[in-house]
């Protein structure tokens, strides 16, 4: 395909939501960053101008859906719609965080399948291609015609505590989903650690999430929780919670997209949670990791 | 066809961001609202869902695109989208206030046409017909090729400011663009006054709006402006001004969609506006007008 990096014939748009990844991954890739102008109007309304002829060009957008999802999706949908109308070759689409996602499957007649609506208004508003962080499950990308990969930062978050002294760390995968074992086995295999996992339950009465241990030996050890999402924290706390019980030495955590909404922070903080880290794809003080270079090896095995 | 409200066939099924004009319509119409369930994760995404069968149904989705627009955008997506997949006979999507019709060309090349972007996907997710009210202008509807009617409020806020007292009243269009015409020859034409209009230029150098008179005789009379929108009041507050200057007892404003933004309030007062009254097509405490008659009328004729 005429987009891959060997052929260095991407330009790179960086979207609202993902000024600084953008130029970032300009400077990984070696590929120019197009130049653009983007603005609000005092209504609220969305302005997006290409400030250079992008007719004939092999683009590759790049814009996070961290919250507020709907605005920084509105304006991916103008950016796709006004590249199509000035007739990039190919569209190709780096969204680190795809909002949405959670919503992949319907459980109840009447539902809205709102993973569904966001592939199918990216492959109709012209999207040739889809590159995305952490997809939270294979079953969204399967939503996808155009190619649509998934990429992981768990090596990179492992590797961002080592620099912590680390005491016979291991990895904790905080459910025992198939990609969340496959991002720890990742972070182990990454910095030499073993890894396990957690099991998810909910309590149908109380409506909460428990979590159990299977088989941590976390005494006198340093852990590193490697999660895909933090949204409310409240997983994560639970995990950590048990693992300071089993002795833990100190609890990290590593996470791909950390929205940490609510009181997210203040829940971690009280389960005694060292420190957390999470990458660019969501716009706060934990992006200690950038995607930019994830998506520079990416883009050249696909 | 079929959803004509003759028929009376429709089914109302209000948005988040028009909930009670939804049941106004219901109402008004004589048609049953479709019970639906909507709220928002914690994480900020939206969640819809029919609570009863609507397969085989014709209905009309209200709702509203005033601020913050991108929301109420993707609400309106995702029910469109949950619609169609639950086989709707047909989708009439109210929408009085359609957000991004200001940007319906473009006036520099590379510039996002984000009116174009709304058409095309309210098409492409099902929609079968569009019904709003006071449209910017006539090329926003032109950009449909399902049926998109055009419904106007002026006459309903004329009547408002009757009950005021009104002393030798005349309508003024705060501009001479041809919609803005006719909104006021049919407010001056339901209230039995005369209707007169201002012209709008751009100072090249200040980049301000500025108003001049035409040939009102404003001394000792009410006027009522009636416009379509306000955004930042900056050009009703102009012509305010000077019907002032020129004698005008009262200034009442009839704006269909008041979005009333920033100090939009602060500059009108100022201006010497009396009261402003807008309707319902945005939530917010100067909706005094109900839209639910003027499209039970509308549905009638179409």
């Amino acid at each position: 395909m005429s987009f891959r990096l060997g052929g260095l014939s991407l330009k790179i748009v960086g979207g609202p939501g993902s000024l600084e990844l953008a130029s970032k991954i300009s400077k990984s890739t070696s590929c120019p960053l197009v130049a653009v102008n983007t603005k609000r109007f005092p209504d609220g309304e969305f302005y997006f101008k290409f400030e250079e002829k992008i007719s004939g060009e092999d683009l590759l957008i790049v814009q996070s859906l961290y919250p507020p999802q709907d605005t920084h999706l509105v304006e991916l949908f103008l950016m796709l719609h006004t590249a199509r109308d000035f007739k990039a070759k190919s569209i190709n689409v780096f969204i680190p965080y795809l909002a949405y996602s959670r919503q992949d499957e319907r459980y109840l007649d009447g539902e809205c399948l709102s993973a569904s609506l966001i592939s199918e208004l990216l492959q109709h508003l012209g999207a040739n291609s889809l590159y995305t962080i952490d997809a939270h499950n294979q079953k969204v990308l399967d939503m996808y015609k155009i190619p649509a990969y998934t990429l992981t930062a768990s090596g990179e978050l492992a590797k961002y505590f080592v620099s912590r002294d680390l005491k016979d760390p291991f990895v904790v995968a905080p459910d025992d989903e198939e990609m969340a074992l496959k991002r720890a086995e990742t972070a182990a295999k990454t910095i030499g650690a073993e890894y396990d996992f957690f099991e998810k339950h909910r309590n149908r009465h109380t409506g909460e999430i428990v979590t159990y241990s299977k088989k941590v030996n976390a005494r006198g050890r340093d852990a590193i929780i490697i999660d895909d999402i933090i949204s409310t924290g409240k997983t994560s706390a639970n995990v950590a919670k048990i693992l300071k019980q089993q002795g833990a030495r100190r609890v990290f955590i590593g996470v791909s997209h950390a929205l940490l909404l609510g009181d997210a922070l203040k829940l971690l903080a009280a389960s005694g949670v060292d420190e957390i880290a999470g990458t660019d794809s969501v716009v706060n003080s934990y992006a200690k990791i950038s995607v930019a270079p994830i998506l520079a090896r990416g883009l050249k095995k696909t």
